[in-house]
């Protein structure tokens, strides 16, 4: 009984026609390699994503931070309902084996801030960058490109985690 | 693009026989009718009917207190991995439509006070029951059985949000 | 640099005369010895029990479901805003040492049920009973009335966890 | 009956003795005009906050991720056990009616984007720049030094939310 791989993508609520493009081909993407996409639930980069996935026969689950599935997306397959807040966003980062970040506001950086704390790895298609006492911080991974994103998250799902043979990734 | 109904089941982690029976087979009979299981993703009430979901080709999410998904009984498909311990008990009954609570300790006494608390119908198996200056709870719905307690909860789960058309039970 | 005792209060936003009488009893006697309530910071029994330790000169700490403090009763000092809901509920349970209950609805229970399964003792004043397949279960001390009930608390708490020299009880 | 405001300062659980002796000086300083201190109550920065207040006779909030009070550092008055891990640290930001953010490793940064997003005000002490798509955010008010990021904190919590008669800033 293979448990899928499940990949976090995170972004904005709002979100450009670029970054919305993106985002869907990474929900593509992912779907085509049987990957669940986890995300925030929401609008914009979230919507994207699910939308791609599900326009490849994909699974996607929502964490929401209200109480009613209704405040999901309509390309969302599981709501989870938390009713925490934005507090839920510690919980879209952790339930992914990896985290793809387009673009994104305040909660995008919040989420990233959050994975690399916990060492979960990171990989960004033009998303934030950040520094402190003029070092830059290199922990999130660059990507190229949707196609290029899924591959290095993958890579580093599997890397982190390697798969018993009873989870599968196409 | 359908969605599914969810719905949730809760006991304990450490259960008798016959509670194992009563919730495995409460997961197959949810199973086959296209509904998805939300669990706390642990042993005992959660694993068993987990496995009678995956015995029927159902789907099984589990909203794990912990952050690694190692830590989900082997028929979860979904591990939610939350890090916030048994505050997670309020997502598992918020993430279904209605909820069925089989036998119980501690936590699931806190995860049905914490449904009917928000209005979430439970529905229950030989699980507790509990009064106040002299006052028993009617607020749970009594079942006879695995197949009146599944049958019951879709139709509470059903009353209290009518699917759009988009969404199918079968 | 002495670190008082913390034991949290418990009960319904709406409450009986007698139950309001006795929250209050609780918090002024709770006051007197030293000991700072934690409740949920909101009306009913969270208000009275605030409202009786300040009458006595006491400190008061309200984990409030919500983003703002204008949420807590007047009686609360210190508001800690979580935005979490009632997921808050099990904040508030392990920030006691031990835990008062009186009277209450749900979300009482719900807080006795967590507080029970993660070995934090309780005391109650006419709250809840509970039992599961005939046998009820005897894990919450009864007290016989409010003087009773903190004497009782604070054995609990300082059984539970010897308090270090430098934490101080009257 | 005045209740007092709260203000955050968060930063790393490790710090070199810059970061640190300008926690300290925070600490004092906000003590010394009646702000109650909220952090993440752990060593490093929340350490040496609560140190300093506690020199100048004022209060400290520790809200801390695990369950228990020993976790928090020996300067904490009064100490929030939640259990739900990194997922406290929103709790902390809007606890506060403003945010000092002093040096940080990736929590803090996280804390300052969830303080951001949600329109709580940051002051900057050394701490995290970031940019997107090649604009930096101007979002934090940089601070010159410990009293400079006292006072303004103050103020932006006072603009934020006018305090009503009862409660007071010396």
């Amino acid at each position: 009984m293979p448990r899928p791989l499940l990949i976090s993508v995170i972004g904005g609520s709002e979100a450009g026609p670029e970054a919305l493009a993106q985002a869907e081909a990474v929900g593509r993407e992912l779907a085509e390699r049987g990957v669940v996409i986890v995300c925030g639930g929401l609008t914009g980069v979230m919507e994207a994503v699910c939308r791609g996935a599900k326009s490849a026969g994909g699974t996607t689950v929502g964490i929401l931070p209200g109480n009613t599935p209704s405040q999901a997306n309509p390309y969302v397959d599981i709501p989870v309902c938390t009713g925490i807040g934005y507090a839920r966003n510690v919980l879209v980062v952790k339930s992914g084996r990896a985290v793809i970040a387009i673009d994104g506001a305040y909660g995008t950086l919040s989420e990233i801030a959050h994975a690399l704390g916990e060492g979960i790895p990171v990989i960004g298609l033009n998303t934030w960058s950040f520094s402190i006492n003029g070092t830059t911080s290199q922990a999130v991974i660059p990507a190229r490109d949707p196609v290029d994103a899924v591959e290095k998250a993958i890579q580093a799902a599997l890397k982190r985690d390697p798969r018993p043979a009873s989870e599968e990734v196409r």
